[in-house]
């Protein structure tokens, strides 16, 4: 038996997938016997993987694979200073990441590539029984969601998203708060990415220099302007959900007990991507682009029990960094625009709290525990978490903290926001990726100070 | 010719009415000759214009009328310590304001009685020729707003919605700055009503005591609390919309060249109300109380030109208050609810500014001309201009700044978000109330420092 065949902790956990009860035993690493590990896409965000991965003594990467010589080259050179061994490298085609499955005998993947890609790249790692860590998003459309899914029921390979700002230190903290009870019960919840990507999505293309200094994307982009731009040339939708969506569907109990059933989506005209061309390079052939992409596109989602939340994406525009959370119920709320929260009974009446306060005092315990080994960490320390997270479950054969169901709700928000917008605005159903399972599983997520 | 027949300035401007051109001229009152004004409700809010029209010499309170003896009480006093003469007094049974109608001899009305009367009530002034000044809302159903709007065409009688938060000073600042271009075009706008109402939905029912103290509404409770209180237990939508809603339609130009045209709502579960007495009065009959509004309810709007707008109804749950006004162009935006302002090429890259820096550097001609009159007015100085706008415009026979169209779009909103949550939060499209002159008319409001 193939030791990968080991390998088939559910995301759902055994007792729940009934298909999966028969077969063995998840794989547990012992004590000094580090998880092999591939990093697929060693671009920007792969090598803050890289980093998190290099600090721990219970990995080993054993395979890299990109396309890029320029980034191979930079994650072999980090690779070595950090003193550790050179990994196998897969590069040169598109498909040099099935050779990196097919051959280096890796345990886990960290798949950090463009969107489009993460869907296969998933399917064949967990047909491989290779452990998926997948960059948010699951996949593009629809039907991706669905296989992705499909994959993961079938060959019980583990399978995690790497959505890093559900361990967020305030986010965690409200989390903490919610479940002591002094929100109350929960009503309603906000969450949306507000970033200003428009130097993210253009660059002169130059290798080493993603950020800003021109107006290229595709093709003549780097980095992230290379395949991420176009996605704001052909589609119009919430195209970034899960740094919202995540924390809310922590505090809603997502999948376990509750369930998404509903989704509206608007978008409004779509002029930031084009004016930020127009103002500054105003000769550029890429003001001639018809960007489809809204510039402020808002989420609605209904829950089964209840619960409205609202996401927000607005990438386009010159604005502050904020993710807008929200998170209110009959006791009082967190605004995280404004830093405040109220709760009643404690705070004065009709008044904001600063929300540092109330953090401080109900840090969430891995805060408490790892709040040191984070500080050098990628995204103020988030980053530490959600690699923590993914590694810890895996080494101890226990279900992924953000697993597979969240992944595909999560990343599906995409698409049926891209229909509802289509449609006019329509009311979609969502569908239920669990089967009907939401109702029967417990929640899971950083209930200790393990990971 | 009645003198009430010259009171036929159409709210949408003769031009643009032809059923109205042929009609004779508004009329304009004289300097020296006072405005007769009719107060219909004297209860909490209609006090509060009635110590705005006492300070006035334009106008005469010749009338009053309430079907409450101890707020007439009230109200009189006012009237005799503010050294005016004593108005006629209608009182006794609900028809007490159709006969303050037919014998007063007013020449305008301020209707400030419980939202349900306020579609009769404007109807049937108008067809008597007084002049209208609503408190919001103008109507409850659809059908009533078509009839407020059809009464008015027909009538030709002045209309107007007394919305005061049009006249915020940061609103009308933000408005101020957006005409001079400074958050670019408009793409996206947010506002709401989100306030604590639970203690003016709960009294003890004792006259004099309006907030808090009880758990009584309806029969047994006082002033809004009977019957304001009503609406949460019958109905499910955005029960408020107008002071969110107000200056968004102003930022967005809506009836003056744009348009709503679809909308869809959510409601959260509906918990507030009930807890808020079951935690405080576990034993009091209003615990069995089934309340129906949901305790945070958001909108979403569509306009013709592209723009998004959010409403968020928020008013039975512990919080401080905010009407969340967001702003949002392609070069910046303003943000209520941290009270933040980033305008690019100005502020730092990414970084807030205080608001309130820019909103004194853009303060709007209105308030550098009345801010010292509107000093000790209510609501923070906007009840002193929405009062002023009225009088204003209707003493000079000029077109009313927030008029039926706007009136009857912005109440509309309630019955429409109605129907979208008990369809399944269905989107809607939103009525064109204008008939297609949204079109061709241009912007009147506030754009000098007259009204």
């Amino acid at each position: 038996m193939n030791r990968r065949d080991f390998l088939i902790a559910s995301a759902a956990g055994a007792a729940s997938v009934a298909p999966l009860s028969s077969l063995a035993k998840p794989r547990v690493w012992k004590r000094g016997e580090p998880l092999k590990i591939g990093v697929l896409g060693v671009g920007m965000r792969g090598q803050v993987h890289l980093k998190e991965l290099l600090r721990r003594d219970d990995v080993a990467i054993t395979a890299i694979c990109d396309t890029d010589p320029y980034m191979i080259d930079k994650a072999l050179e980090r690779i070595a200073k950090a003193g550790k061994p050179k990994p196998q490298v897969y590069t040169g085609d598109g498909d040099a990441w099935r050779r990196m499955y097919a051959k280096s005998g890796i345990d886990a993947v960290f798949i950090v590539t463009p969107w489009e890609l993460h869907a296969v790249q998933s399917i064949e790692a967990m047909q491989a029984k290779i452990a998926v860590a997948c960059e948010v998003v699951a996949g593009i459309t629809l039907d991706d969601h669905w296989d992705v899914l499909r994959a993961q029921l079938r060959t019980g390979t583990p399978y995690m998203l790497l959505e890093n700002v559900c361990y967020r230190r305030d986010v965690l903290a409200a989390l903490h708060m919610a479940r002591k009870g002094l929100f109350g019960e929960i009503v309603h919840l906000e969450g949306g990415y507000q970033h200003d990507l428009r130097a993210v999505k253009f660059n002169s293309g130059e290798p080493g220099k993603p950020y800003g200094g021109g107006y290229e994307f595709g093709e003549k982009g780097w980095s992230e302007a290379r395949w991420r731009t176009d996605h704001s040339v052909r589609r119009n939708g919430e195209l970034y959900p899960s740094h919202g969506i995540g924390p809310c569907a922590m505090q809603a109990n997502i999948h376990r007990g509750n369930r998404f059933t509903r989704l509206t989506s608007y978008a409004s005209k779509a002029r930031g991507l084009h004016d930020y061309i127009a103002k500054n390079a105003p000769e550029h052939p890429n003001t001639k682009v018809a960007f489809k992409l809204g510039d402020v596109v808002q989420t609605h989602l209904a829950c089964e029990n209840g619960e409205t939340i609202l996401l927000t994406h607005d990438t386009s525009l010159p604005r502050p960094y904020s993710l807008g959370f929200r998170v209110q119920g009959t006791q009082g709320l967190w605004m995280d625009v404004n830093k405040g929260i109220h709760i009643e009974g404690q705070s004065k009446p009709h008044e904001w709290d600063a929300a540092e306060d109330w953090f401080a005092k109900h840090d969430h315990p891995l805060w408490q525990r790892f709040a040191d080994a984070a500080k050098e960490s990628g995204h103020g320390g988030m980053d530490f978490f959600v690699v923590n997270a993914f590694v810890e479950a895996l080494r101890r054969g226990e279900p992924m903290p953000i697993d597979i169901y969240d992944a595909v709700a999560w990343s599906a928000i995409t698409p049926l926001s891209e229909q509802s917008i289509a449609e006019g605005n329509r009311t979609l159903d969502f569908p239920d990726f669990t089967d009907g399972l939401w109702a029967k599983r417990k929640p899971i997520f950083a209930f200790d100070d393990r990971y």
